[in-house]
Protein backbone atom coordinates (compact mmCIF):
# COMPACT_ATOMS: atom_id res chain seq x y z
CA UNK A 1 0.00 0.00 0.00
CA UNK A 2 1.35 3.35 -0.83
CA UNK A 3 1.99 5.68 2.01
CA UNK A 4 -0.80 8.14 0.71
CA UNK A 5 -3.22 6.05 0.67
CA UNK A 6 -2.33 4.22 3.90
CA UNK A 7 -2.78 7.91 5.72
CA UNK A 8 -6.05 8.24 3.31
CA UNK A 9 -7.72 4.90 5.28
CA UNK A 10 -6.09 5.99 8.56
CA UNK A 11 -7.54 9.40 8.33
CA UNK A 12 -10.89 7.69 7.69
CA UNK A 13 -10.56 5.42 10.51
CA UNK A 14 -9.70 8.27 13.31
CA UNK A 15 -13.09 9.74 12.54
CA UNK A 16 -15.24 6.53 12.26
CA UNK A 17 -18.02 6.19 15.29
CA UNK A 18 -18.71 3.13 16.34
CA UNK A 19 -21.71 3.08 18.28
CA UNK A 20 -23.55 4.97 15.69
CA UNK A 21 -25.05 2.32 13.23
CA UNK A 22 -28.26 1.75 10.95
CA UNK A 23 -30.48 -1.13 10.97
CA UNK A 24 -32.45 -1.76 7.08
CA UNK A 25 -34.90 -3.66 8.68
CA UNK A 26 -36.19 -5.23 4.89
CA UNK A 27 -35.05 -2.66 3.06
CA UNK A 28 -35.00 -4.67 -0.73
CA UNK A 29 -34.11 -1.98 -3.77
CA UNK A 30 -30.39 -1.89 -4.31
CA UNK A 31 -30.47 2.06 -5.24
CA UNK A 32 -31.82 2.39 -1.64
CA UNK A 33 -29.24 0.14 -0.02
CA UNK A 34 -26.16 1.14 -1.97
CA UNK A 35 -27.61 4.98 -1.09
CA UNK A 36 -27.75 4.19 2.74
CA UNK A 37 -24.21 2.69 3.05
CA UNK A 38 -22.74 5.21 0.90
CA UNK A 39 -24.25 7.83 3.57
CA UNK A 40 -23.59 5.69 6.54
CA UNK A 41 -20.06 6.03 5.18
CA UNK A 42 -19.61 9.16 4.28
CA UNK A 43 -20.64 10.03 8.36
CA UNK A 44 -18.72 7.89 10.03
CA UNK A 45 -20.79 5.00 10.67
CA UNK A 46 -18.82 1.64 10.74
CA UNK A 47 -20.98 -1.26 10.97
CA UNK A 48 -24.47 -1.29 9.22
CA UNK A 49 -27.25 -4.00 10.17
CA UNK A 50 -29.55 -5.61 7.67
CA UNK A 51 -32.14 -7.79 8.57
CA UNK A 52 -33.24 -9.75 5.18
CA UNK A 53 -36.35 -11.34 4.48
CA UNK A 54 -35.85 -13.99 2.24
CA UNK A 55 -33.07 -15.88 0.75
CA UNK A 56 -32.92 -13.79 -2.55
CA UNK A 57 -33.16 -10.58 -0.92
CA UNK A 58 -30.05 -11.37 0.98
CA UNK A 59 -28.18 -12.27 -1.51
CA UNK A 60 -28.88 -9.22 -4.37
CA UNK A 61 -29.10 -6.57 -1.76
CA UNK A 62 -26.03 -7.84 0.46
CA UNK A 63 -23.42 -7.11 -2.46
CA UNK A 64 -25.71 -3.80 -2.62
CA UNK A 65 -24.89 -3.02 0.36
CA UNK A 66 -21.31 -4.51 0.85
CA UNK A 67 -20.11 -2.81 -2.68
CA UNK A 68 -18.37 -0.22 0.22
CA UNK A 69 -16.03 -2.79 1.32
CA UNK A 70 -14.87 0.02 4.10
CA UNK A 71 -17.84 -1.00 6.00
CA UNK A 72 -18.98 -4.01 7.90
CA UNK A 73 -22.79 -5.36 7.09
CA UNK A 74 -24.14 -7.93 9.69
CA UNK A 75 -27.11 -9.67 8.19
CA UNK A 76 -29.80 -11.57 9.99
CA UNK A 77 -32.81 -13.51 9.37
CA UNK A 78 -35.19 -11.71 11.81
CA UNK A 79 -35.75 -8.67 13.61
CA UNK A 80 -35.23 -9.77 17.06
CA UNK A 81 -31.97 -11.26 16.90
CA UNK A 82 -30.88 -7.61 15.15
CA UNK A 83 -32.20 -5.62 17.71
CA UNK A 84 -31.35 -8.36 20.57
CA UNK A 85 -27.62 -7.35 19.26
CA UNK A 86 -28.02 -3.80 19.22
CA UNK A 87 -29.24 -3.95 22.52
CA UNK A 88 -26.49 -5.85 24.17
CA UNK A 89 -23.87 -3.70 22.37
CA UNK A 90 -25.77 -0.70 24.84
CA UNK A 91 -27.11 1.37 21.68
CA UNK A 92 -30.05 2.89 22.04
CA UNK A 93 -32.81 2.12 19.21
CA UNK A 94 -34.61 4.26 17.71
CA UNK A 95 -36.73 3.44 14.91
CA UNK A 96 -38.06 5.61 12.20
CA UNK A 97 -41.77 5.72 11.70
CA UNK A 98 -44.46 7.74 9.77
CA UNK A 99 -47.14 7.88 13.86
CA UNK A 100 -48.08 11.11 15.27
CA UNK A 101 -46.61 9.52 18.51
CA UNK A 102 -43.04 9.53 17.28
CA UNK A 103 -41.00 12.09 18.49
CA UNK A 104 -39.13 14.53 16.06
CA UNK A 105 -35.94 13.23 15.35
CA UNK A 106 -33.97 16.58 16.73
CA UNK A 107 -34.95 16.06 19.87
CA UNK A 108 -32.78 12.75 20.53
CA UNK A 109 -29.90 13.10 21.84
CA UNK A 110 -27.15 11.36 19.29
CA UNK A 111 -24.38 11.32 21.00
CA UNK A 112 -25.46 8.42 23.46
CA UNK A 113 -24.35 5.05 21.28
CA UNK A 114 -27.12 5.00 18.96
CA UNK A 115 -28.93 3.00 16.32
CA UNK A 116 -31.36 4.03 13.61
CA UNK A 117 -33.88 1.25 12.19
CA UNK A 118 -35.02 2.23 8.66
CA UNK A 119 -38.40 0.29 7.56
CA UNK A 120 -38.78 -1.25 4.11
CA UNK A 121 -40.11 0.84 0.91
CA UNK A 122 -43.34 -0.39 0.74
CA UNK A 123 -44.87 -1.44 4.51
CA UNK A 124 -42.85 1.02 6.50
CA UNK A 125 -41.09 -0.95 10.02
CA UNK A 126 -42.62 -3.80 11.70
CA UNK A 127 -44.83 -4.05 14.91
CA UNK A 128 -42.06 -5.95 16.42
CA UNK A 129 -39.45 -3.73 15.36
CA UNK A 130 -41.62 -0.70 17.03
CA UNK A 131 -42.66 -2.84 20.10
CA UNK A 132 -38.75 -3.43 20.82
CA UNK A 133 -37.72 -0.25 20.06
CA UNK A 134 -36.50 2.28 22.58
CA UNK A 135 -37.70 5.39 21.04
CA UNK A 136 -40.12 6.23 17.09
CA UNK A 137 -38.82 9.23 15.55
CA UNK A 138 -40.18 11.38 12.67
CA UNK A 139 -39.04 13.75 10.38
CA UNK A 140 -41.90 16.38 9.58
CA UNK A 141 -42.94 16.76 6.36
CA UNK A 142 -45.59 19.62 5.36
CA UNK A 143 -46.68 18.51 1.66
CA UNK A 144 -49.09 16.10 0.19
CA UNK A 145 -46.88 13.24 -0.32
CA UNK A 146 -47.07 10.10 2.52
CA UNK A 147 -43.66 9.91 3.44
CA UNK A 148 -40.12 10.25 2.29
CA UNK A 149 -37.61 8.07 0.28
CA UNK A 150 -35.71 5.49 2.93
CA UNK A 151 -32.61 6.29 2.10
CA UNK A 152 -33.72 10.10 2.48
CA UNK A 153 -35.32 9.48 5.65
CA UNK A 154 -31.85 7.66 6.61
CA UNK A 155 -29.46 10.50 5.50
CA UNK A 156 -31.70 13.62 7.64
CA UNK A 157 -31.08 11.54 10.67
CA UNK A 158 -27.98 10.60 9.86
CA UNK A 159 -26.97 14.35 9.14
CA UNK A 160 -28.51 15.31 12.41
CA UNK A 161 -26.74 13.16 14.32
CA UNK A 162 -23.34 14.44 12.70
CA UNK A 163 -23.87 17.44 13.42
CA UNK A 164 -24.38 16.94 17.43
CA UNK A 165 -21.21 14.81 17.25
CA UNK A 166 -18.95 17.14 15.66
CA UNK A 167 -20.64 19.77 18.22
CA UNK A 168 -19.27 17.47 20.92
CA UNK A 169 -16.38 16.95 19.97
CA UNK A 170 -16.61 13.32 18.64
CA UNK A 171 -14.71 13.30 15.60
CA UNK A 172 -11.51 14.92 17.18
CA UNK A 173 -9.82 12.02 18.02
CA UNK A 174 -10.24 8.53 17.13
CA UNK A 175 -13.37 6.11 18.30
CA UNK A 176 -11.99 2.38 17.47
CA UNK A 177 -9.68 -0.06 18.64
CA UNK A 178 -6.25 -0.33 17.26
CA UNK A 179 -7.23 -4.15 16.84
CA UNK A 180 -10.51 -2.98 14.85
CA UNK A 181 -8.00 -0.31 12.58
CA UNK A 182 -5.22 -2.87 12.07
CA UNK A 183 -8.05 -5.63 10.99
CA UNK A 184 -9.50 -3.25 8.31
CA UNK A 185 -5.54 -1.80 7.07
CA UNK A 186 -4.60 -5.40 6.60
CA UNK A 187 -8.37 -6.17 4.61
CA UNK A 188 -8.75 -2.96 2.54
CA UNK A 189 -4.66 -3.17 1.55
CA UNK A 190 -5.47 -6.97 0.01
CA UNK A 191 -8.21 -6.45 -1.18
CA UNK B 1 -63.95 18.50 -3.54
CA UNK B 2 -64.60 16.82 0.20
CA UNK B 3 -64.77 19.37 3.05
CA UNK B 4 -61.68 17.15 4.56
CA UNK B 5 -59.60 17.11 0.79
CA UNK B 6 -59.66 20.87 0.97
CA UNK B 7 -58.74 21.31 4.35
CA UNK B 8 -55.93 19.37 3.83
CA UNK B 9 -54.49 21.34 0.66
CA UNK B 10 -55.31 24.21 2.19
CA UNK B 11 -52.83 23.31 5.06
CA UNK B 12 -50.01 22.00 2.69
CA UNK B 13 -50.40 25.99 1.17
CA UNK B 14 -50.40 27.58 3.93
CA UNK B 15 -46.94 25.62 4.43
CA UNK B 16 -45.23 26.58 1.05
CA UNK B 17 -42.46 28.05 0.87
CA UNK B 18 -42.33 30.23 -2.68
CA UNK B 19 -38.80 31.49 -2.14
CA UNK B 20 -37.03 27.69 -1.36
CA UNK B 21 -36.05 26.05 -4.70
CA UNK B 22 -33.93 23.05 -6.49
CA UNK B 23 -32.31 22.91 -10.09
CA UNK B 24 -31.85 20.16 -11.07
CA UNK B 25 -28.88 19.96 -14.01
CA UNK B 26 -29.03 17.11 -15.68
CA UNK B 27 -30.02 14.58 -12.96
CA UNK B 28 -31.58 12.19 -15.30
CA UNK B 29 -31.95 8.44 -13.17
CA UNK B 30 -35.92 8.08 -12.22
CA UNK B 31 -35.43 7.31 -8.83
CA UNK B 32 -33.13 10.32 -7.89
CA UNK B 33 -35.85 13.05 -9.47
CA UNK B 34 -38.50 11.27 -8.15
CA UNK B 35 -36.92 11.13 -4.51
CA UNK B 36 -35.42 14.79 -5.46
CA UNK B 37 -39.55 16.02 -5.92
CA UNK B 38 -40.82 14.13 -3.09
CA UNK B 39 -38.66 15.84 -0.47
CA UNK B 40 -38.98 18.90 -1.62
CA UNK B 41 -42.50 17.71 -1.30
CA UNK B 42 -41.83 17.53 1.92
CA UNK B 43 -40.43 20.72 3.56
CA UNK B 44 -42.78 23.07 0.99
CA UNK B 45 -41.13 23.89 -1.41
CA UNK B 46 -43.82 24.96 -4.83
CA UNK B 47 -41.40 24.86 -8.19
CA UNK B 48 -38.77 22.68 -8.81
CA UNK B 49 -36.58 24.02 -11.98
CA UNK B 50 -34.75 21.31 -14.40
CA UNK B 51 -32.40 21.25 -16.84
CA UNK B 52 -32.80 18.82 -19.76
CA UNK B 53 -29.93 17.90 -21.49
CA UNK B 54 -31.79 16.12 -24.37
CA UNK B 55 -34.98 15.64 -25.31
CA UNK B 56 -35.41 11.77 -24.72
CA UNK B 57 -34.13 12.60 -20.54
CA UNK B 58 -36.88 15.43 -20.89
CA UNK B 59 -39.83 13.45 -21.81
CA UNK B 60 -38.48 9.87 -19.50
CA UNK B 61 -37.33 12.40 -16.41
CA UNK B 62 -40.48 15.20 -16.36
CA UNK B 63 -42.86 12.13 -16.22
CA UNK B 64 -40.79 11.04 -12.98
CA UNK B 65 -40.68 14.55 -11.50
CA UNK B 66 -44.11 15.35 -12.51
CA UNK B 67 -45.64 12.98 -10.51
CA UNK B 68 -46.60 14.74 -7.97
CA UNK B 69 -48.37 17.28 -9.56
CA UNK B 70 -48.64 19.17 -6.44
CA UNK B 71 -45.66 21.40 -7.49
CA UNK B 72 -44.72 23.01 -10.36
CA UNK B 73 -42.14 21.63 -12.51
CA UNK B 74 -39.82 24.47 -14.32
CA UNK B 75 -38.52 23.21 -17.76
CA UNK B 76 -34.92 24.24 -19.39
CA UNK B 77 -32.75 23.16 -22.71
CA UNK B 78 -29.69 24.66 -20.74
CA UNK B 79 -28.27 26.27 -17.84
CA UNK B 80 -28.30 29.70 -18.42
CA UNK B 81 -31.99 30.23 -18.92
CA UNK B 82 -32.46 28.35 -15.79
CA UNK B 83 -29.84 30.23 -13.56
CA UNK B 84 -31.19 33.98 -15.43
CA UNK B 85 -34.38 32.73 -14.33
CA UNK B 86 -33.68 31.71 -10.50
CA UNK B 87 -31.81 35.59 -10.81
CA UNK B 88 -34.64 37.48 -12.44
CA UNK B 89 -36.57 36.16 -9.04
CA UNK B 90 -34.02 37.34 -6.67
CA UNK B 91 -32.53 34.06 -5.70
CA UNK B 92 -29.33 33.62 -4.26
CA UNK B 93 -28.29 30.76 -6.32
CA UNK B 94 -25.62 28.01 -4.53
CA UNK B 95 -24.37 25.14 -6.51
CA UNK B 96 -23.73 21.63 -4.57
CA UNK B 97 -20.02 20.95 -5.58
CA UNK B 98 -17.49 18.66 -4.37
CA UNK B 99 -14.86 20.99 -4.20
CA UNK B 100 -12.23 21.78 -1.29
CA UNK B 101 -13.06 25.57 -1.95
CA UNK B 102 -16.81 25.21 -1.68
CA UNK B 103 -18.07 26.52 2.07
CA UNK B 104 -19.99 24.19 4.65
CA UNK B 105 -23.68 23.94 3.37
CA UNK B 106 -25.07 24.79 6.83
CA UNK B 107 -22.92 28.17 7.06
CA UNK B 108 -25.39 29.47 4.79
CA UNK B 109 -28.41 31.73 5.52
CA UNK B 110 -31.22 30.08 3.93
CA UNK B 111 -34.21 32.26 5.19
CA UNK B 112 -33.00 34.44 2.05
CA UNK B 113 -34.77 33.53 -1.17
CA UNK B 114 -32.32 30.46 -1.97
CA UNK B 115 -32.14 28.15 -5.56
CA UNK B 116 -29.94 25.13 -4.77
CA UNK B 117 -28.48 23.49 -7.82
CA UNK B 118 -27.75 20.04 -8.32
CA UNK B 119 -25.27 18.19 -10.75
CA UNK B 120 -25.59 15.16 -12.76
CA UNK B 121 -25.01 11.81 -11.40
CA UNK B 122 -21.69 10.83 -13.01
CA UNK B 123 -20.24 14.57 -13.68
CA UNK B 124 -21.94 16.52 -11.12
CA UNK B 125 -22.58 20.32 -11.62
CA UNK B 126 -21.31 22.41 -15.14
CA UNK B 127 -18.72 24.62 -15.14
CA UNK B 128 -21.41 27.12 -16.39
CA UNK B 129 -23.58 26.40 -13.15
CA UNK B 130 -20.21 27.12 -10.99
CA UNK B 131 -19.63 30.15 -12.79
CA UNK B 132 -23.11 31.49 -12.84
CA UNK B 133 -23.72 30.40 -8.63
CA UNK B 134 -23.22 33.21 -5.96
CA UNK B 135 -21.83 30.51 -3.91
CA UNK B 136 -20.65 26.59 -3.98
CA UNK B 137 -21.95 24.62 -0.83
CA UNK B 138 -20.59 21.01 0.18
CA UNK B 139 -21.78 18.32 2.62
CA UNK B 140 -18.54 17.22 4.94
CA UNK B 141 -17.68 13.69 4.32
CA UNK B 142 -15.42 11.59 6.55
CA UNK B 143 -15.36 8.52 4.89
CA UNK B 144 -14.04 6.49 1.84
CA UNK B 145 -16.79 7.54 -0.67
CA UNK B 146 -16.24 10.19 -2.60
CA UNK B 147 -19.99 11.49 -3.07
CA UNK B 148 -23.25 10.84 -2.05
CA UNK B 149 -26.32 10.20 -4.00
CA UNK B 150 -27.89 13.13 -5.30
CA UNK B 151 -31.15 12.65 -3.67
CA UNK B 152 -29.62 12.51 -0.64
CA UNK B 153 -27.38 15.97 -0.80
CA UNK B 154 -30.59 17.42 -1.74
CA UNK B 155 -32.69 16.33 0.97
CA UNK B 156 -29.38 17.08 3.67
CA UNK B 157 -29.81 20.35 2.30
CA UNK B 158 -33.12 20.73 2.11
CA UNK B 159 -33.52 19.74 5.86
CA UNK B 160 -31.09 22.55 6.72
CA UNK B 161 -33.14 24.91 4.79
CA UNK B 162 -36.67 23.37 6.82
CA UNK B 163 -34.41 23.91 10.05
CA UNK B 164 -33.51 27.52 9.40
CA UNK B 165 -37.02 28.38 7.89
CA UNK B 166 -38.87 26.69 11.44
CA UNK B 167 -37.10 28.31 13.75
CA UNK B 168 -37.26 32.06 12.09
CA UNK B 169 -41.11 31.44 11.99
CA UNK B 170 -41.48 30.76 8.05
CA UNK B 171 -44.30 28.21 8.39
CA UNK B 172 -45.69 30.08 10.56
CA UNK B 173 -47.89 32.36 8.54
CA UNK B 174 -49.26 31.38 4.83
CA UNK B 175 -46.58 33.00 2.38
CA UNK B 176 -48.26 32.11 -1.42
CA UNK B 177 -49.97 34.52 -2.92
CA UNK B 178 -53.90 33.99 -3.01
CA UNK B 179 -53.97 34.11 -7.06
CA UNK B 180 -51.33 30.81 -7.08
CA UNK B 181 -53.65 29.29 -4.31
CA UNK B 182 -56.72 29.20 -6.14
CA UNK B 183 -55.38 27.79 -9.29
CA UNK B 184 -53.83 25.23 -7.24
CA UNK B 185 -57.12 24.34 -5.19
CA UNK B 186 -58.80 24.50 -8.95
CA UNK B 187 -56.12 22.23 -10.65
CA UNK B 188 -55.50 19.57 -7.75
CA UNK B 189 -59.89 19.67 -7.32
CA UNK B 190 -60.14 18.44 -11.12
CA UNK B 191 -57.45 16.15 -11.85
C1 LIG C 1 -41.45 4.80 2.18
S1 LIG C 1 -41.35 4.70 3.88
C2 LIG C 1 -42.57 3.48 4.33
C3 LIG C 1 -43.96 3.96 4.18
C4 LIG C 1 -44.97 3.06 4.83
N1 LIG C 1 -46.20 3.17 4.09
C5 LIG C 1 -45.19 3.45 6.29
O1 LIG C 1 -46.26 3.95 6.60
O2 LIG C 1 -44.30 3.24 7.11
C6 LIG C 1 -39.90 3.71 4.10
C7 LIG C 1 -39.11 4.04 5.33
O3 LIG C 1 -38.55 5.34 5.23
C8 LIG C 1 -38.45 5.94 6.50
N2 LIG C 1 -39.20 7.21 6.48
C9 LIG C 1 -39.77 7.78 5.39
N3 LIG C 1 -40.28 8.96 5.70
C10 LIG C 1 -40.05 9.17 7.02
C11 LIG C 1 -40.33 10.25 7.93
N4 LIG C 1 -40.95 11.34 7.55
N5 LIG C 1 -39.94 10.11 9.21
C12 LIG C 1 -39.31 9.00 9.61
N6 LIG C 1 -39.01 7.98 8.80
C13 LIG C 1 -39.37 8.05 7.51
C14 LIG C 1 -38.94 4.91 7.49
O4 LIG C 1 -37.86 4.12 7.88
C15 LIG C 1 -39.89 4.08 6.63
O5 LIG C 1 -40.09 2.81 7.16
C1 LIG D 1 -22.75 11.80 -7.36
S1 LIG D 1 -22.53 13.51 -7.25
C2 LIG D 1 -21.47 13.92 -8.63
C3 LIG D 1 -20.10 13.43 -8.48
C4 LIG D 1 -19.13 14.02 -9.49
N1 LIG D 1 -18.10 13.07 -9.73
C5 LIG D 1 -18.56 15.34 -8.97
O1 LIG D 1 -17.36 15.37 -8.67
O2 LIG D 1 -19.27 16.31 -8.86
C6 LIG D 1 -24.03 14.14 -7.86
C7 LIG D 1 -24.45 15.42 -7.22
O3 LIG D 1 -24.78 15.20 -5.87
C8 LIG D 1 -24.50 16.36 -5.11
N2 LIG D 1 -23.56 15.99 -4.04
C9 LIG D 1 -23.15 14.74 -3.74
N3 LIG D 1 -22.36 14.74 -2.67
C10 LIG D 1 -22.27 16.02 -2.25
C11 LIG D 1 -21.61 16.67 -1.16
N4 LIG D 1 -20.89 16.00 -0.26
N5 LIG D 1 -21.73 18.01 -1.06
C12 LIG D 1 -22.47 18.71 -1.95
N6 LIG D 1 -23.12 18.14 -2.98
C13 LIG D 1 -23.03 16.82 -3.12
C14 LIG D 1 -24.00 17.38 -6.09
O4 LIG D 1 -25.12 18.10 -6.59
C15 LIG D 1 -23.43 16.52 -7.19
O5 LIG D 1 -23.36 17.21 -8.40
Amino acid sequence: MSPERLERINAMLDQRQPDLTVCMEGVHKNHNLAAVVRTADAVGVSDVHAVWKNETMRVSGGSAAGSQNWLDVHNYTNTKDAIDTLKQQGMQVLVTNLSASAVDFREIDYTQPTAIILGQEKFGASQQALDMADQDIIIPMVGMVQSLNVSVACSVVLYEAQRQRQAAGMYQQPRISQQRRQRILFEGGHP
